[in-house]
């Protein structure tokens, strides 16, 4: 029998870490006319978020604002750029199911509240570098 | 005057360089079950790329095939991972003509053949860390 797959029919977001959220916010606007949503505390992440709905799709973008977090020592580390994509499933327990069936090695053992719905995040160890997270808006 | 924007509608892609292009192109398909186009030799860039749909926007896969390119460079310097964003314009000469007007530093000073049409990269240092790809399909 095949492996089942955890399907995904849409990319949410591509999300982006910055130093300064309303300096990239502006930015983004002003060069490319798009419209960012509100910018929201997501306290249990220790940054502040925002939309920017492009298309069908969107860019997240991240200002850390505790230290000690990975999207804190990712700045850190890395300086400001691509941070990781927001891919949607329809059901995040059956795809969290299925991940775990498969061995395959997540941040997240349950579903959590995030920006754009109900979120879950792989380890990056275990998706060729790339950090994924599934979103089920 | 306001400043004229470089209007952006949709995002064409969001890009990952990786070490096996054909290793991850089977991680993704298999563990998400979507399909990818063919891989293509990119000779000007040094690159084996793909393309794969997912939603109305893209993953594009990227592997650098020649020693000291920026693909191949990025690769060693910071491993696999996500490398750039492909937002797309209705007509690039002239959403260059608006970013030189505005000097925004360029990478491309004129639109190049690319995987996903006519296009142009940003440079980082303009664009708060993110490397940006104006694509014309």
């Amino acid at each position: 029998m095949p492996n089942e797959t955890c399907t995904v029919r849409h990319i949410n977001h591509t999300a982006i870490v910055v130093k300064d959220i309303n300096d990239s916010i502006s930015f983004y606007e002003d060069l490319f006319g798009v419209s960012s949503g509100p910018v929201e505390d997501i306290e249990d992440q220790g940054v502040k978020a925002c939309l920017i709905k492009i298309g069908g799709t969107q860019l997240e973008i991240i200002q850390p604002v505790q230290a000690d977090t990975g999207v804190a020592k990712f700045l850190e580390n890395r300086g400001e750029g691509l941070h990781h994509i927001g891919l949607e499933v329809e059901n995040i327990e059956n795809a969290l199911e299925i991940l775990k069936s498969r061995e395959v090695q997540l941040i997240d053992q349950k579903p959590r509240h995030g920006l754009s719905g109900t979120i879950a995040f792989l380890h990056p160890r275990a998706t060729k570098g790339v950090l994924i997270e599934l979103v089920q808006p």
